[in-house]
């Protein structure tokens, strides 16, 4: 039986199985569902034994776990290390799902769950991969597989686990699925992940909550003055103006410009899509360019005084927002960050008082496109996909991507097959079940290229 | 036996009293409190008719009742009539409090509990007042009480019953304990109150939720914008921007300022009881002058995107925000609320859209100094508490003061006995005992007086 076969003949395991890990809610910001992502990587240890892996661990970390599993087949042969995660983003807000998050539905080809696609959908077609490879004795590489639970509060353990086991995790590639492609028309490898750097402030105006009335105008409001602050960090031109920011920023050339700007882009669907009338952004850059190659800054979250049902006359003691910034090569998360924390303190009046708490970052990335493993990803696609797939730069971020290569000496391959619009990180968050199993066919055509090119 | 005598003598029993009626949550603005504001409204009614008042109802409206009462004793007497609210503001953050908030306790002299001061314990002095003088045969005037339930959601009903009940209403003054003196070394009566504005609006960016990673640079980030428009409604001198804002403020003369200026007022101890380095507030004003005469503009609320624990890297669809304006004598509060909405949906970029939802508000309102009502209340202060009560201007709102100069054609007499640092609309609300039990005596030597100028 070839792998195309198996795959076909077990679509519906394979499908059950993923609806079953998309039920467990492994949200790793919100203590109160500790069990649940302890959970999950229980089914995936599981899951990966049942595969046919050896040696499978229950890595512990100070956090959440790392689920570890390898299948040597010949020390000889080049060895790939899937990496994937197996917590998710918090599902808030709730009351936007048509569907629970936490219960898999199937609408028009699609799975609805949070996690369909970021990343236990596509994490889980690594281990639907190699079961078929194992399946059908065609796996021709070594494997390991490193599956975390913390991805999306960091991956502040994982750096950890990386330095203390080089020997264990020694490589020829890093294979990771968390990326999209431009379409299923236009299948699209990434090549360039933005960093990031994740903070929180909060401003404090009076010691406690005061009545508007009689403080109101007298007393500096920290819901005001964050606003102020906030709307400070950009000028006119939508250049943010934290000192030196832009400093290591690579600008691209005229022609890497151009070849990025030829990816097939409609603005008026783009805009229909997102139902808004106009884009904004960076002067002087398209759409394209400030989605892929410039570093942003956005609030993710801001809170503060009265904010249930009603009115209340509050001039609230604090003010807090959630802001992070996207980065892109050479920015250094670590500099970035240290950079904002420095201006914001700065800028605050001295009617209140401010507090910068980084949370977590990671440095954009960038992969080569002339390196073996990237060549066999593509020869994968292609045979899959019978198109060749177009090298994109993407806006996300894999902060691990940049520590791979720097700890490990070893580079990375982006093999994503999500779109854009499966509205990861958002209410309806979705992932096509054509690219579930293309992936899988497409991820066990790449060990064969790599087998083969290596 | 003296009215001062009967005072002292029922003092356990009117605390009593009290503690019992701010044990039951009546917040207005949440809904899930429905029963307990309806069962503060029986309550009330209750003790009014076991003070010995006639015609005790409940009068039904389109929201919460509204309580009342009258005892004529003589139709050629003049009549008083007692307005207070038997609502109170929402208790949030309940982790900021020392002690539930619907648990009050006596610390230092002093209740504490959600409406002790703001308006259970000022509305019920009046209530204890009205038992004194008919239990030791006192009332020299006929009285009647108006005590609503929907004062801290904006009074939309009340003005309805009072444009239906004009007869029923008709009185010589009406009388209301609901605002602050300066200090219990310095009694006042608050002659100058400021009006409201209050409205809601709402940002909405793209359709849904996005990925921050994906979009952020390229989209509009509602949270942003918003922080943006905010920060814009202020100038560099904290004046606000709204075009006609001060058309019709009235400024004072310099007499008037230099008279407000000689208020008790200690800068030093005012920012050391905020914890606060620096005021702020618009150039060319004093403190006092910024809370008193000086329209503001404060946001009372802001949210939008993730606000739970963690980091979620979302740009949001929506951010919203709750802002409200003091107003002072002339400005009108429906035309600044136009004003407002007009301005804020004109400054909006076109990558978002804007709603603007009025909310509540009243007028500003002056209450003249000459009146023979005014003179009884300074001479039942000074009886009192031994001094000359200073007229004031209150920072506060009591809108339905405005309306019931219009409707009713009667002043008010604000015959407040709080102090600004109770912390009403707060954490820890308080109120002291002192001034309960000597608000209760000055009340009904407001009576006698009044009967007696009358």
């Amino acid at each position: 039986m070839t792998g195309k076969e198996y795959i076909e003949n077990n679509k519906q395991k394979f499908l059950d199985e993923l609806l079953d890990l998309l039920k467990i809610p492994s949200v790793s910001a919100d203590k109160k569902f500790k069990d649940d992502v302890l959970k999950t990587a229980d089914v995936i240890k599981s899951q990966l034994e049942k595969a046919g892996a050896d040696k499978v661990e229950i890595c512990p970390t100070a956090g959440y776990p790392i689920v570890y599993a390898e299948k040597i087949i010949d020390e000889s042969l080049p060895t790939v290390l899937v990496y994937g995660h197996y917590d998710v983003q918090p599902a808030d807000p709730y009351e936007l799902w048509d569907s629970p998050p936490f219960e898999p539905v199937i609408k028009n080809d699609k799975i609805y769950a949070r996690g369909a696609c970021d990343d236990k959908g596509q994490m889980y077609m690594h281990v639907k991969a190699f079961e078929t490879m194992m399946a059908t004795d065609s796996l021709p590489c070594n494997i390991k597989f490193m599956i975390e639970g913390e991805e999306e509060v960091g991956s502040d353990n994982l750096g950890i686990f990386v330095k203390e086991n080089k020997e264990k995790l020694a490589s020829d590639v890093i294979l990771i699925s968390d990326t999209s492609i431009i379409s299923n028309e236009h299948p699209s490898i990434t090549v360039g992940l933005r960093g990031l750097s994740y903070l929180q402030v909060e401003v404090t105006g009076p010691n406690r909550d005061l009545h508007s009335g009689v403080y109101g105008g007298a007393v500096a409001n920290p819901i005001n003055t964050l606003c102020e602050m906030i709307a400070s960090l950009k000028d006119e031109k939508n250049h943010i103006t934290v000192p030196g920011f832009y400093d290591k920023v690579a600008e691209l050339t005229a022609e890497e410009r151009t070849a990025l700007n030829k990816a097939p882009f409609d603005l008026d669907e783009y805009k229909k899509d997102l139902n808004i009338d106009e884009v904004e952004g960076e002067d002087g850059y398209t759409t394209l360019e400030r989605a892929g190659i410039r570093p942003t800054l956005d609030v993710n979250g801001i809170w503060g005084g009265y904010i249930g049902e009603g009115a209340k006359t509050v001039l609230p003691s604090k003010a807090y927002a959630k802001i992070s910034m996207r980065l892109v090569p050479d920015q250094v998360s670590d500099e970035i960050t240290e950079l904002f924390a420095k201006h914001f303190e700065s800028i605050a009046p001295k009617s209140v008082k401010v507090k910068v708490t980084p949370h977590h970052g990671g440095d954009p990335a960038v992969t080569p496109t002339d390196s073996t493993a990237y060549q066999a990803a593509s020869a994968a696609f292609e045979e899959a996909w019978g198109k060749k797939p177009i090298p994109t730069r993407d806006g996300g971020s894999i902060p691990i991507v940049a520590l791979f290569e720097r700890e490990l000496k070893v580079n990375t391959v982006l093999m994503g097959f999500g779109l854009d619009s499966d509205a990861i990180h958002s209410p309806n968050e979705h992932y096509g079940i054509f690219n579930y199993f293309k992936g899988i066919e497409t991820i066990t055509l790449f060990y064969k290229h790599f087998a083969n090119q290596k």
